[in-house]
């Protein structure tokens, strides 16, 4: 027995592992953009996202913070943690892009004076609803204690991540983490961190998703060069 | 001298007081919702919010909220304090309705736990957009303190407000304040409080703009019986 399916989403394929102590999350070839309106199979791109979560996730566990990642399964799987997942985007920003700029306007790109951390709601149909605090905490999501935490653990991921790409000469402008609750009640970092879910730049050039939500052509060129750096994490 | 036009808005002109010390808001017959998008003018409708904002905000004064409000000015002017207002709409919510119903889904009418605040930045281009806390002081839009403040002052503004409705037997469900400096830069309630700014209702029957943005006719008699409820607070 064993291979439960626990939940399939517009990415990745969760199921409980054999002995049903952790999950394996299967990194799918599908790419996704506005809310699920646009929708493509892209080949190598599970196979990338995955080893990049995989490596990004290893090194963070190193740094002291708590991911779900315990090993990575080739080509395109992850064994991880179980988690209860928390129904939240939190978005760490460094500079104004996307969503940002479409709410507040400003120009893409422009520094903010500090890294902004960002709460929406997901929800295709209610298009992710940006989330204050006193929202998930009336709205019974996540109590205030749980929200500071994870906004706490967010910036720090978020720098880290930021100071591993400025190395290797890239910027990171935002980037998108989800949480979870373990089994002894923890915040955890789960789902995915990739080019999928942040944005990337170097002198201009894109490096993430961005590629595919402008329609700029098969983004997976660009992730594999994102790939090739995070090998210099060693598993 | 005097009379100088200092700003006028969708339903208010704001002139500088002939001795320079004081602002005049006259209200206009203009009423208005989507952003603008829909348009009328009402006759007596300047003259009805001008003197339910005047004992409104008269009636805050006497409970110890600090208003622009000086003195009324039959029939549709207000003496007021010189602010210098902040581009944000507070809203204090005591049930779920309207833009929050739109965001987060639920009943219109459906109780919340506790009263929440939502600011939104003033910006019909930009469909007034929810900010949090974090977003004003990133933005430079307000600081953390004033921000505190004005939760503070709102939600205290508010459910005065709700409990004098109450002896009434009618329903606050939510109001919008807008807030300004005064000129030793405290933070001050100014615009209007008025059905136009709330939703108010009794057994079902709507008191507030909501007739106006749901096409259900005129409701310049409703904003009568709220006018007629307000003059029990004498100035």
């Amino acid at each position: 027995m064993g291979g439960t399916l626990l939940y399939e989403g517009k990415t990745k394929i969760v199921e409980l592992s054999e002995d049903g102590q952790s999950v394996i999350l299967t990194f799918k070839d599908d790419i996704t953009a506005g809310d699920g309106a646009k929708h493509d199979v892209l080949a190598l791109k599970g196979q990338y996202c995955s080893e990049i979560t995989a490596r990004l996730m290893h090194y963070l566990n190193t740094k002291g913070i708590y991911t779900m990642f315990l090993n990575y399964i080739p080509p395109n799987k992850i064994r991880a943690r179980k988690l209860k997942m928390i129904p939240l985007e939190v978005i760490v920003r460094f500079k104004k892009a996307g969503s940002f700029v479409r709410r507040y306007g400003g120009t893409e790109g422009e520094d903010l004076p500090v890294p902004l951390v960002e709460f929406t709601y997901k929800s295709d149909v209610m298009h992710d609803p940006l989330m204050c605090i006193e929202h998930l905490e009336v709205l019974g999501i996540l109590s205030m204690q749980h929200a500071t935490i994870i906004i706490d653990e967010a910036k720090k991921a978020a720098t880290l991540l930021k100071e591993l790409f400025t190395l290797h000469g890239f910027e990171l402008w935002d980037i998108k983490f989800e949480y979870g609750f373990d089994e002894s009640g923890n915040i955890c970092l789960g789902d995915e961190i990739s080019p999928d879910t942040m944005r990337l730049r170097k002198a201009g050039e894109i490096f993430d998703k961005d590629i595919y939500r402008r329609n700029l052509g098969n983004p997976i060129e660009k992730y594999e060069v994102v790939l090739n750096l995070c090998r210099s994490i060693l598993l």
